[in-house]
């Protein structure tokens, strides 16, 4: 195990097993370029405090500059036996500089770096998130213009409801991940807050400019509280929160993909790059990267189970429990872009059965609502218009006929409102047309919600990254 | 089981089972203010519609403010085989003004109606749990002030690590509380969102002034997009994580008076009003109360895994598994009430027990960190003076003794850089005059921390409340 | 409040806020007929040590049945503010026989006596749930008999993957239930413990003939460590997994009903006094009860969750946080009754559309891998077999053909192995009778196991019951 | 990526995206073993219906064998672009044997296979877990042999209640670990049940031998329905249950130690190589192994919510979510394997301060409930008694003394029936021979159960390890 940052009061030596049990290495190594912007921050206020003379403040920061090289080109390699990545960087920062790089831990503790690194880490990855998101919502409204005329039923309780166009199916998730990106957002501001100066848990003697920190940094605001800065995981959990929110609207739109995908749905194919096979039935085409995003839910929410319990009724300030925060952080940091970037890929790869889903127009799910608010706007009460068409629903199931096949005539002798208008209004197949209100799926409205979000979303984004 | 909203298409009867089964008004009826508001504001944009004429609106509206006289004074006990809240109350509503009554749920179904209700009635509760937290910020100020004197050993691990005044350890939940207090303000923002106009689905062919309704309710935004306005929770989730997290901060204030109030920190006295005894042991005096708020952490994590868990994998839209947020969600809202409520009044009765803390500073702790930032200023490798002390504080556990008794030459031993100042400013007992970082804990700025909270929290505001 | 069992040592009273804060009675009421039973034991076992006489054990027991008599019949209503249950049963008994009452509490606590509720609560609610279990196991085995000569594609990835029997699919879900109530018949092993003499932590010096106890109630192990025994709540957890795991199965279950019952599949008809209407769309006929079954399963895996967060790091032996076990333990108990309850309901009410099923069995999803296999027969590695079929999948799907529809000479140009034989294998239709190992869907075999549960079951368990 | 099992019916490639996405190599390579196991036994299987000729079962037999060695022995590392630890195996076997590899799949499928693979897999781990928790155990019994005449406090509320021997508390925790012990033990019966024969979801028309396989293998049962054989999940997640609470009992030993081990209690000594100090606190010497033991705890539930989540709502049978069953499990697995490690480490290495332990015998904690059951046994009521010893309590309290100061004189103005035995029974210090029920801490019973344990863990265990 590398050289360690504390023992002067040790006199035996740390148990093999222990230095297994206790590294964190294995896992915060990917923290190293938080890392090392955090420590040439640092390096800056202890030379701005006199604590580091210039000409050795400029050879440290150009020694992390090389690291950061080394590292990002693979020619460091994260390895080996080491507590922590602090404890790895720092040793070869003292391999290149000597003992200057000994001064460099002066006026922090791990338990402030640490806060430190995550807050850093994950300002960058909520941001690549974020963007992911935006690339997903663009996904959508692009395939939402590909098939904004192609009606499918919307459903409630997985029974056909009412007839919607597709892109306004796929709207419902631009909307949902558009929260997701607005709750990131969010989350920021309780996460560009400044640990340092903190140091172990009651601050430090030396006189660090932390407002320069900050700066650097470009942080929002200094934490007030010494204690409350090395014990804060709630960034984390926020963020972990509202990934678990997004991956749940994932779920949702997986398990759509499976369902339409299935023979008795036919409602689209997805690409088959994105379809695996069977290993024993030689005709499979299976909608496994939908599956695999559903089932990942599963960890999204299992990883906040687990911070939020390891937190729980620990005492103040830092806790080695603490340590439990970095694998479900980063699990759901990677999952969360894993499944955003798959679903990208899905959805820009699904093609709609189009003759299928002409054919179910000639299903009449939708006559039903509208038959009864023709009545509400002949003046029934809408209590009664319900009643009356459900009764036509019944009659017309026990003939084994549809309410649209029903002549005017027919439809009098449950309501005498009903007049030519009634029997134009349903004959004709579904109609969008009819539903005018703000959220509704109105043809004319679905146009201007694809528009909106096209511009929202900036036109070329996606094709920029491609 | 009352009258039902449905039923038009079906010949037998529900099995009294599955009435029992499905009914939610058990729980649902404490939405009945919400139902009550929403409802008045859909009549008015019914009227302005011209679906019910002003005799009729005016009729129901003076008949909705009887019904909510009558339940608010309990004359009318939401009691009683019903379906759910909605149900109960357009029945009552029949009772009072007749048919006209039976047009009040035209252009809406029950899957806007419950999205509207839900989100009414969290506006009104994360208000009052807004205040409740800036209560609970204000005793912990006002604690502090009294306390800002008195210093204990902040820990890590629970060691003791650095001597902080009692208000800084106070001010730290302050802090925690008010990123409580922003959570909840931010989820604010997806929380006026008015999901009518979605009905069922697809949204409704009547022509209601959506803008109107929203201007009634006092909500900022239309949904956009009906499917998602009927389908989506996330409000209802990101309100119970916020609410978990001010939940686990109460957990680990209650651990610390558990620990405190322990014959072996012996640092606090709870007032024996919040305190129980034991059936078997005659001489117990119990911290139940903190032990419950630890204990409830529980139930706030399982709350939201339960309706996290209901949500996975749902095809739009509305299904009727979303019928089980309620319960999680009313548990969750009533379990923070409780326990701020209560925390409020531990934290105004913890009594502290100033001889033994005064006993305390007897330890010298907070000696080791000193010394080793004195050698730091002295221009010593921060690494090297870290290790020169550790050798110390070993050398003295060896012989029984501590830093604090050690003379100038003992310290010279170890490192010739010490001299009087170093020997002055550990023998005199802890500083916390020496940490002038912004998070730290000076006294001039704890000071300066409990006069910007009591400004910021409103001098006054418990008290008015009282 | 009622009399507490506590407070010679207190002064002052307890805070009302504190005391509706703590008070338990609301919830562990439903305990009413476990204590009376636990303290009419601990009374006979009392009277055995001289610590009551025969006269007052005698009229104690006499009071008790009293007692239970008039809760059970509802003349004495468990109502009022009482601190538990165990404070209202005592305060009750001192009103029927005076100052004898206040020796029952003698050489117990009610941190065992807690401990010994739930344990008998338990014992006779995971025997009712074991008997529903087995009560939905004969409803699907009844329902299989019916259907076992009808077939449904089984599915892998929710595609098309062989023909099974429909009682084949049934028979799933009784091996599910099955393990469920093994797990719970196993959990009883450590449930029937009884953890009298423990008191409240470390014992009584009272002689307390716990054999006699343990033999009155029915139990087979004394604990063996008092601190185990009353902060032991292994046993809760252990059953609320077991029975999260039901709730697991029924939720696959339900999930399967919802999409049988969608227009796509069309596979089966849920009893409409199973099912419900919607408020706003006439023609809606929705499972609501699977979908609720479905949605229940959230709350099940809360329930662990927040118990299993409440244990976790408490010191021993009993503290507060522990009463935070019965909320989610009830919640559970009754959810899973209710929903077993409705689910038999379900299945028996389940009609089959066999038109649209036979249908289906012109669908050739089944011969691709019969053909496979038929190769393997003739000596063909499997890995070649399976490929060589996929390759006249996509030969057939490319032409808008089926495997089916193959001439002899088409498959020959495949794989010269294919002979009449392979033709006639596939070209009659769905077989079933081709599968031969254990676990498979041959008729001969599903009808076994249809007789051998139904023998398991017992004949006429359900018939009984009804 | 290396050659799929599937992919004749397959035109174009798997998107590299998709590749990663879906492979699950870098995790079920740790199946290794178990999945040689299995294709061995399939082998002979195989071999016995005549699918493969004797010659080609024992060349690919010691080809298995070969790749065992290489993979232990490290000679073949389990790296590269595969999509699972089947796909590797099978391509290694046919590097070495050739065609008749490609015959080895026959008859099964990988959904069969990975079901069998983990069984066996957890098979052999439940085994070693168990073996670690009977090691921990004896360490917990020896530590007990070594401070049963040691007197602490037993707690409720973390308030002193009782005296008891340092080796009765300890061995509760025996208890708690047996019951998991039997717990993983009764698992077993669930496991050991063979799902070879199902296939994919529907069984093979090849005749395989399965009760051959199964006693290969030295399985209970064969699955008895191939549908539930592929979709069964409930064996990973009743051990995941069943290690969970394991990890609940390591959790509250854990938070005990790092009380213990504070400044506070100072009860304990936990072994320097198992301590950590603080990079920036010199004097720090942190019970880190104990409270990362107590954090761990998180993901054991996180984990297990994980894996429900993922299950809940998913149709029969197999799909691919359920490929998230893994991560989860295995980190359960080496999560409660470390933690059952360091465990035995720390309380072996646990070193009592018994001069401060002697010192807390002058609290006289333990008087009150002894006093209390005196007057018992002279006949007061139990409640009586209580509420004057509470009083005794009070006026001790209020005049700063302790019960065990007064004379026999003041006991009696309190009451009458105190004698000089009473004064006797408190005065002489804590007595723990008073508590004679089983479960209690009666220094004869204590040794008994140290004695029942030792032979029951077996004599030498841990020695033999070693």
């Amino acid at each position: 195990m590398g050289d360690k940052l504390w023992g002067g009061r040790f006199v035996g030596r740390t148990d093999p097993l222990m230095e297994r049990f206790s590294s964190s290495f294995s896992f915060d190594r990917r923290l190293w370029a938080a890392d090392i912007a955090a420590t040439a921050a640092h390096v800056r206020v202890l030379a701005r405090g006199g604590y580091l003379n210039q000409v050795e403040a400029q050879k440290i920061l150009k020694a992390l500059e090389e690291i950061k090289g080394e590292i990002a080109s693979g020619r460091l390699p994260l390895e080996g036996e080491w507590e922590d990545i602090h404890s790895f960087l720092l040793a070869r920062l003292e391999k290149k500089v000597g003992r200057p790089a000994r001064k460099v831990h002066a006026g922090r503790s791990r338990n402030d770096l640490i806060a430190l690194d995550l807050r850093l880490y994950l300002r960058e990855k909520t941001e690549e998130i974020t963007g992911l998101l935006a690339d997903l919502q663009s996904a959508l409204v692009l395939k939402g213009e590909e098939t904004a005329d192609v009606i499918i039923p919307a459903y409630t309780h997985l029974q056909r409801a009412q007839p919607v166009s597709f892109a306004h199916h796929l709207l419902a998730y631009v909307e949902m991940l558009e929260r997701d990106k607005e709750r990131l957002g969010d989350a920021r501001k309780r996460l560009e807050v400044l640990p340092s100066g903190a140091a172990a848990v009651a601050g430090t003697s030396l006189d660090l400019d932390l407002k320069l920190m900050a700066r650097l940094l470009g942080f929002r605001r200094l934490a007030a509280n010494s204690m409350d800065a090395v014990s804060d995981r709630d960034f984390v959990l926020e963020i972990m929160s509202a990934l678990a929110l997004a991956g749940l609207h994932f779920s949702r739109l997986a398990e759509e993909l499976v369902l339409w995908s299935s023979a008795e749905f036919s409602f689209i194919r997805l690409g088959e790059a994105f379809c695996t096979g069977s290993s024993y039935l030689p005709q499979k085409r299976n909608p496994d990267a939908a599956e695999l995003v559903r089932g990942k839910t599963g960890r999204l929410l299992g990883n906040f189970t687990a911070l939020f319990t390891v937190i729980k009724g620990l005492p103040l300030a830092y806790n080695r429990d603490l340590q439990e925060d970095k694998q479900p952080l980063f699990d759901t940091v990677d999952t969360v872009s894993d499944c955003a970037a798959i679903l990208i890929r899905l959805v820009e790869s699904m093609e709609l059965n189009r003759p299928r889903l002409k054919r179910l127009e000639e299903e009449d799910y939708g006559a039903a609502p509208e038959l009864a608010e023709f009545l509400v706007k002949k003046g029934r009460p809408f209590q009664e218009a319900h009643r009356i068409v459900g009764r036509m629903v019944l009659k017309a199931l026990e003939s084994g006929r549809r309410l649209r096949g029903m002549s005017v005539e027919e439809m009098q002798e449950f309501c005498p409102d009903f007049d030519a208008a009634a029997f134009k209004l349903i004959s004709a197949g579904h109609r969008l047309d009819t539903r005018v209100t703000l959220p509704a799926s109105h043809p004319r409205r679905i146009k201007a919600n694809l528009r909106r979000w096209k511009k929202t979303l900036g036109a070329g984004r996606r094709g920029k990254k491609k």
